[in-house]
């Protein structure tokens, strides 16, 4: 089975990766683009029954797939 | 509005990172996770009027946000 993870910056967390995007689709035209924000997303394959991990799951994205400081996690069954 | 872009290695293509977290998450214990996936989550804001720049769009994720080669990448409106 698999678990879906998606980890993004903070609102207010400055991006640099999303920054240098934005820039260069504007210098080749793309203006229609206001802003651009890079996340990651990590898939986990985990054994089934799922009821079972959910706590390791948090446990997981807390301290090693997240930075709790800069990052917010949302975990996607 | 949002135009959301994963993008992920193609199958078959070494996931380092994923790897690498694997590994870790197996040392620390979690053996329920047997593998371990990481790709991008690229969030752009767009002007609204979304027909206008599907085509666009697509030339962006094609040219400028995802290696053809080696990555594939999934619009979601």
């Amino acid at each position: 089975m698999k678990v879906k993870v998606e980890v993004r910056f903070k609102e207010g967390v400055l991006d640099p990766e999303g920054q240098t995007i934005l820039n260069t689709l504007n210098r080749k035209g793309y203006d229609f683009v206001s802003d651009v924000r890079v996340g990651k997303v990590i898939e986990l394959e985990v054994e089934d029954g799922i009821e079972r991990y959910e706590q390791k799951i948090e446990e997981i994205c807390h301290s090693i797939l997240a930075n709790p400081i800069i990052e917010d996690y949302r975990i996607i069954y």
